[in-house]
């Protein structure tokens, strides 16, 4: 693992995101690295965070899935290039298509596992594969399709919270 | 509209799902309803539910298809056995797959309205098409399989918030 998360790269204008930003204090702040050749990110979920007792609701997990692939998407967009996420332009991935298979009900009151492989890396176009455990045990499995920020969404700065 | 959401007529022990149950103070709570053959839902994003500045996050968006979706099956499982939602058995869905295409980004600051379509009715699997939309325009979709709670996952009620 690096030291530094993905998310943590990213420019303060894209760092208001509810599931990843680290300037956006009511949301999931998830953090994503390297680990070899894939990505890995862990998640502790509030006991509210639940489907039907006992169990993790299956939103937090497309949301999970969803924040690291993109993440995932922008560091393999990085290493394509062969530059480090603190240099210029910056990049930022986001969702264009998510695909979700929930294998069986994820226990909820351990840690998350989100394990990201790279399938595919174009100019503006990744496509991630994201697999969820707990304690080992696979639970859910997601396709996502990140697409490269486009340039008249790069620039609206509001105040957001 | 019926006056009572579908997800209020749920026992309280499937009452606490942080995308819809009513009894989950820390969740989003939303209430699906039928409008003739379809389904529909409403839902008011804080300014904190977003992805890039002034767009909402794609994730809030997957969870509120999610259980608008469990909602709608559940609604059309008590339909297809002409009986009304507060008669028993009472019948829960899960989500099986949630596939979501992100097809613009979706503004943030108006009401977001979520309609459901029945794709396909059986015993245990409901499958539902969702479509969301901000002010007349449809920003992302989404096709939910939705499975009937499992007898063996019915019966846990730990306390949860």
């Amino acid at each position: 693992m690096t030291e530094k998360a993905f998310q943590d790269y990213y420019p303060d204008q894209w760092s208001h995101c509810f599931g990843c930003g680290r300037l956006n204090k009511h949301g999931y702040r998830i953090k994503s690295y390297w680990d070899g050749e894939e990505t890995i990110a862990h998640f502790h979920p509030k006991p509210y965070h639940t489907a039907i007792p006992g169990y993790v609701y299956g939103g937090l997990l497309a949301s999970l899935i969803d924040c690291h692939a993109t993440g995932t998407a922008a560091a393999a967009a990085y290493r394509s290039e062969n530059r480090p996420m603190d240099s210029l332009p910056a990049i930022r991935f986001l969702t264009g298509s998510l695909n979700i298979k929930y294998l069986k009900p994820t226990p909820l009151g351990e840690t998350i596992v989100l394990r990201g492989k790279i399938r595919e890396v174009k100019k503006r176009k990744v496509i991630v594969d994201v697999i969820v455990s707990v304690k080992g045990v696979e639970t859910v499995t997601g396709e996502v399709i990140a697409i490269q920020v486009p340039e008249h969404l790069q620039f609206q700065t509001e105040k957001l919270d």
